[in-house]
């Protein structure tokens, strides 16, 4: 049972579609990669100055990032608040769209002093996900939001099935980590991460 | 500017409307109580076993979590993965939502063992929120959050603002933790926690 169309949740207070929403018996689950971003210290930001943050979000949102998803054609699974979650085809998909945003921001935020630089931090991982209409799931989702915490501001955490796939081609600049143990994970993960010059945040 | 639609993402790789959504140049705030719950060590319980944790997971909020937001007329915001991001009119409605919430599973959960046990914590804050097309923001938004992070397993975290425009009617047994400094908050928040008996996870 394919289940990938949205039941988007109405406005409020209408949200007739949610409660019903079918559950599939058998899982239709297919080879993905994940890609996780979220903005370093949004809580900070946000408490410092609430609309400014959400304009510049918003902003670097619509002129880059959104674009950015699409040209990779992805599907742009949600917001997160201060962030993103999309699935790509392929690793190499994934990890070029990445590298081209974290680019693109660095570009973005040159001489912006740092109380009002949004600085994003993105994981990345592939595998095999369960997608339903609302969202995606699994073990590979869980491990890109959990390496985007770690990834350095301004960088990329992958795992090592993602470097193995993406090194070849794009000749990143990968710092082996090792096996890591990820909060809330039953087993370490290979952890590789990416640093781009002039990228970092503060 | 009211944007109260949603313009949901399109299926893999159809992702048309995101690239090209107005940021409104003034923002239209409007008080709101926020409740965010999540599934506490769901990395884990996915790690253990995936598919029944999804299915786990996606009956309760089938069964109880989503018909309980729609009873309180709130607006469902998104899933966040393991759990949901909702806006409520009044404070009375998000906590007694969330109060049924956490005694239905309970109920659900009673005789379960503990490796499959689906526990949610949960944070409720209020406040003059930003409301987009696609999302929810602002300071008293990203308080939830944490104040989900911290909440007990079946219980939850409140805002002293939640808590006094509550405790007349509901008579909760809240524990006051006083200020407390949450993570990447300029400010301390003060924080009221409910535990209910009989719910807590491990």
């Amino acid at each position: 049972m394919r289940m990938e169309h949205f039941t988007a949740a109405g406005k409020l207070p209408a949200i007739a579609s949610i409660a019903s929403e079918p559950i599939p018996l058998h899982l239709e689950r297919r080879w993905g990669a994940v890609l996780t971003a979220d903005v370093v210290e949004y809580s900070r930001l946000t408490s410092l100055n609430e609309e400014r943050t959400y304009f510049l979000y918003k902003s670097h949102r619509r002129d880059l990032i959104d674009p950015k998803i699409q040209e990779h054609c992805a599907r742009f699974v949600k917001s997160t608040g201060d962030g993103i979650l999309a699935e790509f085809r392929t690793a190499l998909d994934a990890t070029h769209c990445a590298i081209q945003i974290q680019q693109g921001m660095a570009e973005r935020c040159a001489g912006v002093s740092p109380d009002r630089r949004i600085v994003f931090r993105m994981g990345l991982s592939c595998g095999k996900i369960i997608a339903d209409s609302e969202d995606i799931y699994g073990h590979d989702v869980n491990v890109a939001a959990r390496l985007q915490t770690v990834a350095p501001p301004g960088g990329l955490a992958m795992t090592h099935e993602i470097a193995e796939r993406v090194q070849d081609t794009l000749r990143l600049p990968l710092e082996d980590l090792g096996l890591q143990q990820l909060r809330n994970m039953c087993r370490p993960v290979h952890v590789f991460q990416c640093r781009f010059a002039g990228v970092e945040g503060e």
